[in-house]
């Protein structure tokens, strides 16, 4: 890096900066891939135990920033936070994921008491103080701190459907038959969201990341009504409270529908999923915002020449504009913690 | 229709032709939505004995034609009858779908014995002739009878995972690791398909389609190497041995990468998933070749004013195409098959 560059490498890529070395991160970087969270996640007792605990919480979120000096900490909690702050019962079963009592008409959710929303989200802001202060703490000053939170929509698909989904056909059909009422449980959201980001704004994150992991299951009108339009609320209140705080959008699965959310949902950056070649989104995207991604975390799973050549096509051709290097989604549980060690020194090109 | 238009609409669609009103058929059209489907089904006593029992999967074959009478039949059959064939053990289990022996390495599928190939698949084949025979007798004289297959890359999905997965790393790590070893089973699965398709075509299938149901979890280069590849070898075999065959292909989900397939994999039509919008499919893959798509099946489940207004944008623009009607993934078997008879209305314009 010219020693001219100074401050923190993902905030310059998110401000239009090209880097010679791309500033990386792992979406769920702190993860059970670590012997150490596995871990700690035993302490815990279980999972959500781990979320709503600020002092574990932190610890995870600091563990692999201590093994790869990671360019950002993105603090460890759940997208579901929001639903059971709503009132929504929520338990995670082994092996299976998430389960939710479904929610599946106006009058269903109408019966949610969000009465505990503050309480409940404010070990999610506890955790981030504790984070900050620690990574001033030990050192890590050139790394940025990131809130998330999930789409609406990707939020309303756990609501509606109980827990992920094969053909997401409640929600949907909802959607499709009554938009009507099912725009006061994406509006409801979208308050929610933009509300839970903000506070993690307050409590300390220098960047925020909105999940919308099942935006791919939606033709082009809903992915309108229901992925942009509600983004788009949350990216520009964002923006008016604090205009210097980046808003990344992560419109998972999309495909050509991208250019749609890139164009008109107002956030600042576009996190690109694994299957849109390095070489398009240059041209696409890039004129438009910085890009972040797009390996596949299979790739990295995998390693050995495969990680090799995954990693050169990304930086090869995304290195060029503003970018981050991260995965196409979330890192996978098996993958061994040394491919990640690998993935790092060839982004900063010290193999 | 024009009287000067003859000929089977589906196989004129296929053949460039623009008709006023597009030919129409529904992947799954044969299935659990309907009450009569759901009978025969449980005479067949398991799903396996449905789809080796030639009169039964003629029956359930027969059955939308008779309340709809679509343009097209597409033999009753399952992807996975090839697996099967290639000496698989495969099970399925109600609510939970296919269960393969999984086989993760090279000498694991060297053990497999394709000894019984040709014999697993006769019922398929005899299905086939009854079905056409039937369908004479019938007075579907306008009729088209669609022969298919899974594509080598998503049958590999299955035989590597032991069914459907979250994220195909077992199969996705294989192909990353040791390509030279994929490639085999790859090349075997080519074979197999081309076998299979082409025993289906001198059965009596006029038209076959090729389902890339998992074509969508590939970066672009696996996406090149895995599904474009194999396809255009299966394409180019059938039309050396049917010139006049169309091929439909289906890379599912694959979102900008369809451009590649399109361009690349020799097949004669495109099927659209409900993604990309009927809109940019007209500029995008029109000029190139027949489409067929792409009505979200939930919005078909929704019915009401929502499938009026999805019906319309498809028609309104790839109806000036050539062009089939088709759902973007097969029926839900939640759908009411009065909204089945609203749409074939609708699309028919005899509502």
């Amino acid at each position: 890096m010219n020693s001219s560059e100074t401050g923190k490498p993902l905030l310059r890529a998110l401000k239009g900066k090209i880097t010679d070395v791309p500033p990386i991160w792992l979406m769920r970087q702190a993860g059970r891939y670590l012997p150490e969270y596995r871990q700690t996640r035993q302490r815990a007792g279980n999972f959500l135990n781990l979320v709503y605990s600020p002092e574990l919480a932190c610890e995870v979120t600091m563990q692999p920033l201590r093994r790869y000096d990671f360019d950002a900490a993105i603090i460890f909690s759940d997208i579901l936070v929001i639903p059971q702050a709503l009132g929504q019962e929520l338990e995670f079963i082994e092996e299976k994921g998430p389960v939710l009592n479904p929610v599946r008409s106006a009058e269903a959710f109408a019966r949610l008491s969000p009465a505990k929303f503050a309480e409940t989200l404010a070990p999610v802001y506890e955790a981030l103080r504790l984070t900050c202060a620690q990574m001033r703490k030990d050192g890590f000053g050139r790394t940025t701190m990131i809130g998330f939170s999930g789409a609406p929509w990707t939020l309303a698909c756990y609501m509606v459907e109980g827990g992920s989904s094969r053909d997401f056909q409640h929600v949907k059909s909802w959607a499709y038959r009554d938009p009507e009422s099912f725009s006061v449980l994406i509006d409801t959201l979208t308050e929610a969201v933009t509300e839970h980001l903000l506070q993690q704004i307050a409590a300390g994150a220098e960047v925020v990341q909105i999940f919308d992991s099942w935006s791919g299951v939606l033709d082009h009108n809903q992915f309108s009504q229901w992925v942009i339009k509600p983004t788009r609320r949350i990216a520009e209140a964002i923006r008016e409270a604090y205009p210097d705080v980046p808003v990344i959008g992560f419109p998972k699965g999309c495909g050509r529908l991208a250019m749609d959310y890139a164009q008109n949902s107002k956030v600042t950056a576009l996190s690109l999923d694994s299957q849109i070649s390095p070489k398009s989104a240059v041209s696409l995207f890039q004129p438009l915002m910085p890009v972040q991604g797009n390996l596949d975390p299979v790739c990295l799973l995998a390693g050995g020449t495969a990680l090799e050549a995954g990693v050169e096509d990304i930086v090869a051709h995304l290195g060029k504009g503003p970018f981050i290097f991260n995965l196409g989604h979330g890192i996978v549980k098996e993958t061994p913690p040394e491919n990640v060690e690998k993935l790092v020194a060839l982004v900063r090109g010290s193999t």
